[in-house]
């Protein structure tokens, strides 16, 4: 808990390496299946920023040789409509994970879909049984992608944060309630004292200041600055938020929840933004859908 | 935060009183309703707390004017009859609500049970599709009866943790769990920072110094003394612990997991064992119970 000098540096946790190695294993577990699992992705209107991550997706899937179909549905699609394609989907044994990617025109539409999914198609974990499982320590179900992808790299550390405090800063059910859940778990990467903080958190310093471990994502560029962690943490940044920059020739720069740069001055380990959590989520899907894969259909 | 007078003492949140208060309304709409709602307790093996405990839970319920059915299974049941009893329960439209009294036999057997209850008919709120309804803050589910009973104490203090510091003592899937889920939600009665501590925790009182609001469902006898808790908070004690009596005629009296007498001196509201967290349990089972015919039936 001593100052540290002038020039001490965090270890900075590879997300790209990390996630590179998890594929390479992915790959030559489907190289050995019967036949490639295959995920449907499910889009609705032209979301720009959908269209990029099912693309991104699509690519991965691609390179590890696991079959992906994107459906696309126009912006007036109807609710009955949607969930007479996923119940298709559902039935269809060829079929072994579903992703609907979000946004939907309405939340009621993407509650919908979310609830109809069948559970054990479920890659994203984001239906209620999924996330029921999780917080029953029933290991039967699947994780969401990014907590799940996070938990990877908090063990690359080789930390154990058994007892130690970790600090949840955001509520989100995609991110921060699933990643408490996991952190909590009597389970060899478990069993730490999990707090949540989140935008109505009185005096958040003091949280953040007490973390064995931080993850972040809060959605807000930079809000962890590094008087606010504690010296010797290890700190997982969650946050993508665009920044201008006229230097750049796009106008913008992206940039996490946490000052890195004066962050990474007072812990011990620290992920980047971009090339941190971000490669792990994608990973995490393969992943999860070659587990749906060998859950129904055996490998 | 100062010290507090010697003859202080703390309000008591009196449970029976605050569940009477909620029969009394129970009964005033089973009474409305066009048959009594319908609950089924399933009980398996003579495990004597069991008995207890479905006796207890039918007493209250024909005192409401809800109907309630106990179904005792052998010891030796199979699995396999276990679930056949259940799934024609399931289907059964006169049956509201169904409880699998724990413990059964095994634990296997125990989550087959729980699982295979139609989560529309789960009115104790462990079936994962309910678990995961709470944690997403989704208002369709069944919330389970201890926790929900806890907030209706806490919400009859008046007082407003939103952004203050809720601990939990116990990280249980029917307590702790749910519990921290309720207080962190997006609700009225939510928005606090919630920190999970359990058995690997270290330095606890560090976390029950800095709570607001203290809820403690561990099971240890006078586990937290006046030292460990901050002046002024709210403390709900979950625990029902036997600790020899050699006065008492029965050899024995319960206490709380908290040391009543002293802490009382310091903090503003505490719950007493008996009396407090315990009625409320089964009156929110009823409540639980009239809703599972309100949603199915109609009223």
């Amino acid at each position: 808990m001593n100052q540290r000098g002038k020039f001490r540096m965090a270890r900075i946790i590879d997300g790209k390496i990390i996630a590179n190695d998890i594929l390479t294993e992915i790959k030559q577990a489907v190289d050995r299946c019967t036949r490639p699992p295959h995920v449907v992705f499910i889009r609705v209107a032209e979301d720009p920023a959908s269209v990029i991550y099912v693309n991104r997706k699509q690519k991965v899937a691609h390179e590890v040789g696991i079959r992906s179909t994107a459906l696309a549905f126009p912006a007036d699609v109807t609710s009955t409509e949607l969930l007479k394609a996923i119940d298709k989907l559902n039935r269809d044994p060829e079929v072994d994970g579903i992703l609907v990617q979000a946004p939907l025109p309405t939340e009621a539409m993407q509650r919908a879909a979310f609830l109809a999914l069948d559970p054990q198609k479920d890659v994203d974990g984001f239906h209620p049984y999924n996330v029921g499982l999780l917080a029953q320590e029933d290991g039967r179900g699947f994780v969401p992608c990014t907590p799940a992808g996070i938990l990877e790299l908090i063990r690359s550390t080789g930390q154990d944060f058994t007892g130690r405090h970790a600090v949840i800063l955001g509520r989100s059910s995609i991110v921060g309630k699933p990643m408490g859940m996991l952190l909590m778990q009597r389970k060899p990467w478990g069993n730490a004292t999990v707090t949540f903080c989140h935008s109505k958190t009185r005096n958040i310093v003091h949280y953040t200041r007490g973390a064995d471990l931080l993850v972040v994502a809060i959605g807000q560029p930079h809000f962890v600055t590094a008087d606010m962690v504690k010296p010797g943490a290890t700190v997982i940044d969650v946050g993508i938020n665009r920044v201008p920059d006229p230097q750049r020739s796009k106008g913008y720069r992206v940039v996490g929840d946490v000052d890195f740069e004066h962050v990474q001055e007072v812990v011990d380990f620290i992920t980047p933004v971009p090339g941190g959590v971000g490669p792990m989520t994608i990973a995490m899907l393969m992943k999860n859908t070659l587990l749906a894969y060998q859950r129904h259909a055996g490998c």
